[in-house]
This record gives C-alpha cells, structure tokens and sequence, in this order.
C-alpha cells in the first residue's frame, strides 16, 4: 500500500496571526488558508512550529482549528499539530482536533525535562490512541531538542495510526541513505518527508513522500512548483525554482525561519501581527532583504 | 554591598508532589517543606524544574505557593519559579507569586522556537518589571537550551531587581575563572550560585554564593552541612560530606535527578507522587541503588 496522500507531497505550514494576548485572528488565518487551497498543495499544516502551536493556548488552538475546518471546507486535508508538554495535554489537544474536523495530527515530543526513548514512546502511543485520526511523527530537535533513534521511528511505526514521519535535515548522511535506511525499518505505507526548507529540493529529488513547509504556508504556489518540478524527476526545473526561493533560505538561516516569514507576512499586508513574545520582529533593517527575497519568487 | 542573605547559602529545591491530572497535593508539599525549614538551608526554591514548573497550570502553581507561604509561614524565604514560554505568561505568574507571598523569583529563558539574547533580554525586562520582587537568573542550558552569554548576564544584572545567577556547571573553564569573569562584570551586590548537584562542592569551595540544590529539597541537613563546611573554608569535610553523595550524584548522572529523587521521595514514603507524564518513574530495577545511596546520606 503506497502512503496516505495527505502525507505525500507539499504540505503546506501556514503562520497562525494574533494579537499580543495570544487571541487569533481567525479572518487573517482563512485568508492564509484560501491562498494554500488556490495552490497544489497537498495538504495543510496547521499549528505547526511556523504556526507557533506552543504559544497558544488550548482554547486558542481549538479556535484555529474550527476557523481552518469552517474556511478550507473540505478542500484540502488538515494536519494539526497537537504537541505539548504533558502527555495527558497532548491527549486532550488531540481530541480537540479530531472533534473539530481535523484529518491528521502532528505531534512531536516536546521537552523541558530531557526525555528518554521509551519516554517519547510511551507518550506517542498514548496520544495516538486518543483518536481515530491518522498521526505523523514530528521529528524536530532544533526545537524539541530530543533526538530520535531509528530503532524509536521504527517502534512508532509499528503504532496504530502512526503513519508518517516529518524528519529534519540529515546531518550525518546523503538524504537518500538516510531515507533507504528509514524505509527498510517501516512499511511500504509509511510516509517519510522532510522539513528544512533549504534542503527539500534535494530531499524531494532522493524520493521523500512530502515536504513539511513553512514557505509553503505563505508561497504555496512556487512552492508546490518545487515539489511537482523534484516528484517528476526534473533535477533541472527543480534546481531553477530553488535558486529563486535562495535569497530566502539565506534569510532563513541568518535569522529563523519564523521571524523572516512574520516580516514578509507583514510586507505581502496580509496581516500586521507580530510573532509571540519573547520572539521579536525582524529588525526593520532587514526588511528591503526579505522584500528583495519575495519579490523574486518564481510564480508568485 | 554583600548579596541579598536569600541568594545564598544552601537553597533548597523540593519536588511539588502532584496526581496523575496535574494536581498539586498541598499536604505532601508542606511535608517537604517542613523538612527544609527544620534545617540549615538559607531559601526554599519552589517550582524549579525539580518542582516541575513547566508542567503545572497556573492555577496549581499559584496553589503551591499559596501552600508554601502558609506552611513555611515566614521561617525561610520562598524563590518561586515563573518560567513560561510567553513572556505575558512568564510576568503573569511573577504577579501571581508575589501576590501570593514569595519573597523572590526565579526566571529561566524557557524557549520552543530557540531565542537570541536580545530577545530574552528583553523577556527579563519585562518580566522584572512586573513586580517589586527580587529575580535570579535561571540560566539552565539542559532544559531551556539557551546559552547565556557574559554579556548578556551582565546587561541582565544592570536590571533593576535582577539579583542574582543560578549557573549550569561549566564545561569550559574552572569554576573560580568563571566566577571571577562573572564578579567583575556585575555589582558587588550580585550573587552568584551554581546548580549541578554533583559540582556544589567545587563551586562553594571557590567562592560561589549559594547552591541551587535538588538533593537539598529532600535531603537538607546534609545538603547544609556540606555548604557549611565549603563556605567555612574547610575543604577536607567538604570532601568527606561529598563523597557520602557520590552515589546519588551517580545516580542523578545515569537517569537524570527529577527521576531519582521522585524514587527517593516514594522510598522515604513522604508521597508516593509520580513525576508527570510523559516523564516516567525509575525503573524498579535501580530502586535497590537509591535506596543504598541514600541510606548512606551523613547526617541524614
């Protein structure tokens, strides 16, 4: 059985506007969402890291995910991310989700307390167990900071429900190593993608199912151009739609993705929102870069 | 001026006894606190990461504290953790402790999305200006994963009511380097204390002002006793006090500390409180070794 589609392709991360309080702004949200359903994204990420999930409280998260439901309107799947500190949170902001309409969940382990392995186990197999919905394995150590061994992917690959993997960039291997050794210790409808925007093109062209994006929230078109440009074996397009997304990958790295994508959300006006405190704007010095950056997007 | 009396010492951190859902037992908190009045330790640190902050609601939290100030009744000052990821959170909780009674808070940069030092500068501001309370510096690497840089310390302890630095053990130069560096580029009123159970004794012997200790919030006699001997100047009883803790410092090593002192506290029979999910209790394999280890406790 080949992965479920929601998990293949570009799944797109929308931000999540709101006010200083934490309150969302869930017209700014549909107006987000509308751009993602006009793209060939394949599915959306809602509340993910970009969609600042751990700022958020539940009854927050609750609102996002009824306003992403009400505005997609069955146009695109919704995968929702569901991690917190405490299992039993976790849990509950699962069924939430799935009570709201969400088709997926994304969870990742996420720390104050360094976790052990059977810790991270014990804990994605309760909160897969709160709902029917399908779940992807969030996989991020640049902030979660828990490393996943593969010996844990292959475990909770073998949960009910657990069907997808979101993996960070490999530090240590080529992606294509990295993705036959995943794909040799889970079975053949487990769906392995990447996030790390600098590095899907490469990721995509080695044979991950998806790529998790935070560019893809806000520019799903010449995003969801890289992905069919790599899915269909054209290293040559491919490589030309990335040097066009360069200048932004450059911002990405110098910066966080989060505070360059809340610049140029701001530049595009569709929404004035600041990130979360204590995370701040951009300094208003680097905007003609993010500026520069946007204008020169293939297909936007 | 020297530092304030509560920034040094012995202060001690107790474990916040708590059920399954997160609910703080009050009667098992005061138990513990009890203990630490009854000994030599100079504060009581409630809510650090032993005491599981991150993991309580606001509501549970200003419960402990309320506890707290009730049961320690004025005998010892109470250091109260108000770490959160939002800063409006992180200042909320500051008004909170200090409408509930604490003498002092404790903020550690808690962070998701990783933080730049100005962002956290700016978080400690905020934060210190919300009430008229004196703050230490969690500096905390292991849970928050931010790294303080001197200067940034330095900037923070320039804060009105910022006081004090609660340090990681450092890796990359002895303790009475690091202390010098730190002495000479903040006011003679700063105090500077180290975490680290297993270092306290090299820390006090060079001069540290206080011992931010996990093994103190259920062992503090001790736990005092060892500072006593450190800042007295008497380098071969504090060797002697240390070594009776190595198999704890052991211990704490291999599994982390919140894990072996909750195992502590259920042998002890003080509460048989587990810490809170997804954390799991010591394997009842190592409860033997703990039991050995504290058995061997001087002074206990």
């Amino acid at each position: 059985m080949p992965p479920l589609p929601l998990f293949t392709g570009l799944s797109a991360f929308p931000l999540t506007p709101a006010d200083e309080a934490g309150r969302v702004d869930t017209d700014a949200l549909q107006t987000l969402l509308a751009r993602i359903v006009d793209s060939k994204a394949r599915s959306i990420g809602l509340l993910g890291s970009t969609g600042t999930y751990m700022y958020l409280s539940r009854a927050e998260r609750l609102r996002a995910v009824e306003a992403a439901v009400e505005g997609v309107a069955g146009r695109l799947p919704i995968i929702v991310g569901i991690g917190a500190l405490r299992t039993d949170e976790a849990a509950q902001l699962a069924r939430d989700a799935a009570g709201a309409g969400a088709d997926a969940l994304l969870l990742a382990p996420v720390s104050y307390t360094p976790l052990t392995q059977d810790e991270v186990f014990e804990h994605f197999a309760t909160v897969a167990a709160a709902t029917d919905l399908p779940l992807c394995i969030y996989n991020n150590p640049s902030t979660t900071h828990f490393v996943f061994g593969e010996d844990l992917i292959r475990r909770l690959a073998g949960l009910p429900r657990v069907m997808a993997v979101k993996m960070p960039l490999p530090k240590e291997m080529a992606f294509s190593t990295e993705i036959a050794r995943l794909r040799s210790r889970t079975a053949d409808d487990f769906a392995i993608g990447y996030s790390g925007d600098w590095g899907a093109a490469a990721a995509l062209l080695a044979g991950a199912d998806a790529w998790y994006s935070v560019v893809g929230g806000l520019f799903p078109k010449p995003a969801a151009a890289l992905v069919e440009a790599a899915q269909s074996g054209d290293p040559a397009a491919t490589a030309r739609i990335d040097q066009s997304f360069a200048p932004l990958w450059a911002l990405f790295q110098a910066h966080g993705s989060l505070r360059v994508i809340y610049a140029a959300l701001n530049l595009l006006n569709l929404s004035q929102a600041a990130p979360p405190r204590p995370i701040l704007p951009l300094d208003r010095t680097n905007l003609p870069e993010v500026e520069a950056a946007i204008a020169g997007l293939a297909g936007e």
